[in-house]
């Protein structure tokens, strides 16, 4: 079967410092693995713009399927991942009408100016398509590239998150070929950090992605949406495997006081 | 002022499929940074001898001062790093006597029969110095090509530190021209976790290289050493600053009911 592969790209001299961790790697990784990619490379470089532009020419090179980046798309000088981008595949950084919009929209609904700080976030490369950032400000940037899709998100954890899911759900268009199945349902009344142990064995146990996105306030009224995604060459294979594991952690959830609903 | 620069290699599926989190990549960071590196780039790749091959060929045609690596040392047919090395550097994957010699005595002295897996862990790129395990079996690499040089530690994260510290006091010949100060003290009857948070300030607080080492047993006889490290250009700065580290840790320690050793 074909393979389909992805890169990741950490752009951020913290985490090469050492002092954040690249959680935000692993996330990427699980999340492109629930889907059917193999990843082959998962790469941390500098906020250089020089740095950017070589590791997005040289993974463009190795010609993977998708690349995902994550940091480098704020509003600070240190923020140069578009630039990079735009430099590596040799097409001009652009204000995208369409985050110009999204820019536009959040900022004015604050009752803030925009700067040119600001609009920087709206800055892509020519042909980049604005993708939805509903949790922060900057947008992501999806480009194609000759065959190669190319994703970059910021790098606050909830917003690169959820610029992925928007990504996946909206945009993605070659996906691997094998069958995805993904189910979701609400715990009420079960914090996060009670059941996050659970979570981490089902994940070994299920080899599944389990996502428990926190809707409600963790402490006074705990509300969880639980994602439960993976793929399989078997459509049967894979629901059934969900679903089992979805009935497990149901089961945990109620043994914890919770409460549970379908999503609609 | 003339940069010393490091890269860091992982290796290893596990990394690459998000089910473990690249914390050894982040403890090498640190470490070296603390003795005046600059780390440039991360890099994870696949247990797969093509790869490793591949990623040591760039690494070095960057031309780095020092090249880490960590993952793919022990006994199984997925632990390719020498061999990797052995083709990016071209030379001969050899038995290495020391390495041998230190593999015997630990098997023997645990009464353990030499087999192909275990003699594989003494099989080295020629010219290579086999580097103290203090704490498994897999020697670490050490080995010079050109005048870059390259230490391969194991993937278990007390192997790869322990590994990690020999190499730095007894082999890495060239080091960053700074002035590099460490001292150590004991804490006797404060657990690690109890400790762990406000260490972890103090890191962010002095941007010191701040490790506990657990020397008794966490729950009946806690024995902490501490060390402290860092580098500067200037001597009587860094001193000034890990003795002013130190002995706020000092004071945090007695504050939680420790009682404090000086290391002989």
């Amino acid at each position: 079967m074909e393979e389909w592969y992805a890169e990741i790209i950490t752009i951020g001299n913290e985490i090469l410092s050492g002092k954040t961790i690249n959680t935000n790697a692993s996330h990427i990784a699980r999340r492109l693995i629930s889907i059917g990619f193999t990843i082959r490379r998962i790469t941390v470089v500098m906020d250089e713009l020089e740095e950017i532009k070589e590791i997005f020419k040289e993974t463009i090179s190795r010609n993977p399927n998708l690349i995902v980046s994550t940091g480098g798309l704020g509003p600070t000088y240190d923020d140069k991942t578009s630039e990079g981008i735009s430099l590596a595949i040799n097409r001009p950084l652009e204000l995208n009408q369409k985050a110009y919009q999204m820019i536009v929209e959040k900022y004015s609904r604050l009752g803030i100016q925009l700067t040119e700080e600001r609009v920087k976030m709206a800055k892509m490369p020519r042909g980049s398509i604005a993708v939805e950032n509903d949790v922060g400000i900057a947008p992501g940037i999806y480009v194609k590239y000759e065959d190669i899709e190319i994703l970059a998100t910021p790098g606050v954890p909830r917003e690169m998150e959820n610029v992925l899911e928007n990504f996946l759900s909206k945009h993605l268009t070659n996906r691997p070929n094998k069958k995805y199945h993904e189910e979701s349902f609400i715990i009420r009344g079960v914090m996060e950090s009670t059941i996050a142990p659970y979570v981490k064995q089902l994940v070994k146990k299920y080899d599944l992605y389990i996502k428990t996105h926190p809707k409600g306030k963790e402490l006074e009224n705990p509300v969880l949406e639980i994602q439960i995604a993976g793929s399989s060459i078997s459509e049967d294979e894979i629901e059934r495997k969900i679903k089992e594991c979805k009935k497990e952690l149901i089961d945990i959830g109620v043994r914890l006081g919770g409460l549970v609903e379908e999503v609609k």
